[in-house]
């Protein structure tokens, strides 16, 4: 679909922001490096491997169950570089604030931003404010750019998934996304719906030291598991079998989903990750996964199959199959 | 100044939003790295030695003479590199988008900063595209930030002016600030305005080519020169005595400033740098500078000093002298 105009849905996650990045970005920053379109830039500098990896924050609620925007910044990059292998070690902190904002709101924000560093072990060594006048930016925007440094031995990318290989997800989905729609449309469940944002650079650390052969790591954001599945399908050129009664999912969740209509493939996750292990190592990975307390819920939820090429495949619980496509239209803006 | 909200003036550069940082930032993320605050963090890693930096550029208008949004954020996170004395290579760029910006002004934008890292000789290797629902942002904020290395026997940073130090300023002030004011105040001077930005990485590679032994380098972006000078005076605890006469000034911008009231010490450049360098090297580095393009103009306006630490004096065109402040308030928000 071409447009003149940018829609909401060009930064879905989803297929048109998809197309945006290849059709319009990529041919304008050529490079090997950018076209492999992981969650960071992975490279060589000098002889050193390093992970790189930006993302902005435009979250609304700023502060929601769970956690805010701050904590969500900083979990977001670690994870993004934690998903090329890589150590997170040095972030930056881009502060992008509406005139009036309350300073006990900024402070809230930047101490969760101080408490999130120091959980994942990361330290924020530069950063920048800018001030906008009221009405040119809602409340706060923020962007975290991260460094990780890859261990020898590690060669984890989103194209290097295989068949043999089961697909492991470290736990519930859809937290973060259907407690940031019920918070912003007001609906009050009695519930203990709540974001799932947490750092998982240390499990994914405890993950290769189990076995350095993984061979995709993806943390499911904006666009959800399907979007995440069907980007890894199309770069692996390898089809994707899941099962829907695999995937966990926890009850409050489901039922807001039912409630209101969204498909839980969807939803965003900050949390949690999805790992392309060969076979021989699932059942290790695994049980290193379920000793952290963000992997305590992991489960083997599908496989890479020989057919169906670039497709995502999902037995439903009642037994048919049915394609799981990328994300096309947008669900939910302001997400993350 | 306590405040309970965020003013524009705390994203002015200036002293305020200085104070943002030092009483604020810097408990919070403490940290030997950051509270060095130069123009990006200086850190060793695993024996390589980087700099990194991050900026987001919110400047309105998006297009301006003698630039945009896009090719500003290049050059402006180049230059932060460069003024670390390492040599940009990497960059990552995070867009924030309002639903309905027209497709052919992004697709400039993005086009401009291609061009952008294409002249300074960077690699954009990584971004993230968000899009917010029309009102929660206006038209397009971008975020680049990026990764240098620092050659071996460099050492710059802002604390490192020393008595007996020349300061040279590469060309003309104020350029950029006078050009977005008119611009946005609809002010139709019959000039040749322009904005100034442009990568300095390959000047300053040439400069240190020359001498090493440059002790600081700055480039005067937000709070202008009169701010940049006051924050190298603090940190060095030096004094800083500058010369008005010495100061190239462009007649339009001269004239701008009169009719309109601004301090063209005060106003932002873009492609405009400090450099602090031992009097024996300062011939050699001016002549250096004056080769590149961007030099051209380049005069060595002042000398660090043995009295008034802290302080910056000017000596007046009519013979006086005054304390020249850190900008209080804001001139001018979005900038950059």
């Amino acid at each position: 679909m071409k447009t003149d105009k940018i829609l909401l849905d060009h930064g879905s996650g989803g297929k048109i922001s998809h197309r945006l990045t290849t059709e319009l970005m990529l041919p304008i920053f050529s490079n090997s490096i950018l076209s492999e379109l992981n969650d960071g830039a992975i490279f060589n500098l000098e002889g050193l491997r390093l992970a790189f990896s930006t993302d902005s924050y435009t979250v609304d609620p700023i502060f929601f169950p769970g956690g805010n925007i701050g904590d969500l910044a900083i979990n977001g990059t670690v994870n993004d570089i934690a998903m090329c292998g890589g150590d997170p070690v040095y972030l930056s902190v881009g502060l992008m604030i509406e005139e009036g904002l309350s300073m006990q709101d900024l402070e809230k924000i930047l101490s969760e931003m101080g408490k999130a560093a120091a959980k994942a072990g990361v330290t924020v060594v530069t950063g920048d404010t800018k001030v906008v006048p009221k009405g040119a930016l809602d409340k706060i925007f923020i962007n975290t750019s991260g460094i990780g440094l890859i261990p020898p031995g590690i060669d984890i990318a989103s194209h290097k998934a295989k068949p043999g290989d089961q697909i492991i997800l470290s736990g519930t989905i859809a937290d973060h996304g259907i407690t940031i729609l019920t918070q912003r449309e007001g609906f009050s469940f009695e519930s203990t719906l709540a974001s799932d944002t947490a750092p998982l650079n240390h499990m994914v650390r405890d993950m290769l030291a189990t076995s350095p052969y993984i061979h995709v790591l993806r943390d499911p954001t904006r666009g959800g598991v399907g979007t995440a599945l069907n980007e890894i399908a199309e770069k692996s050129q390898i089809g994707i079998k899941i099962y829907e009664d695999k995937i966990p999912l926890k009850r409050d969740v489901v039922g807001a989903c039912e409630l209101l209509g969204f498909d839980p493939l969807y939803l965003a996750n900050e949390g949690k990750l999805l790992a392309f292990v060969p076979t021989e190592y699932t059942d290790a990975v695994l049980k290193t996964m379920k000793k952290n307390p963000y992997g305590q819920d992991a489960a083997v939820i599908g496989e890479v199959i020989n057919n169906h090429s670039g497709k995502v495949v999902m037995q439903t619980r009642i037994g048919g199959s049915r394609i799981v496509d990328m994300l096309t239209g947008e669900q939910l803006p302001r997400i993350c």
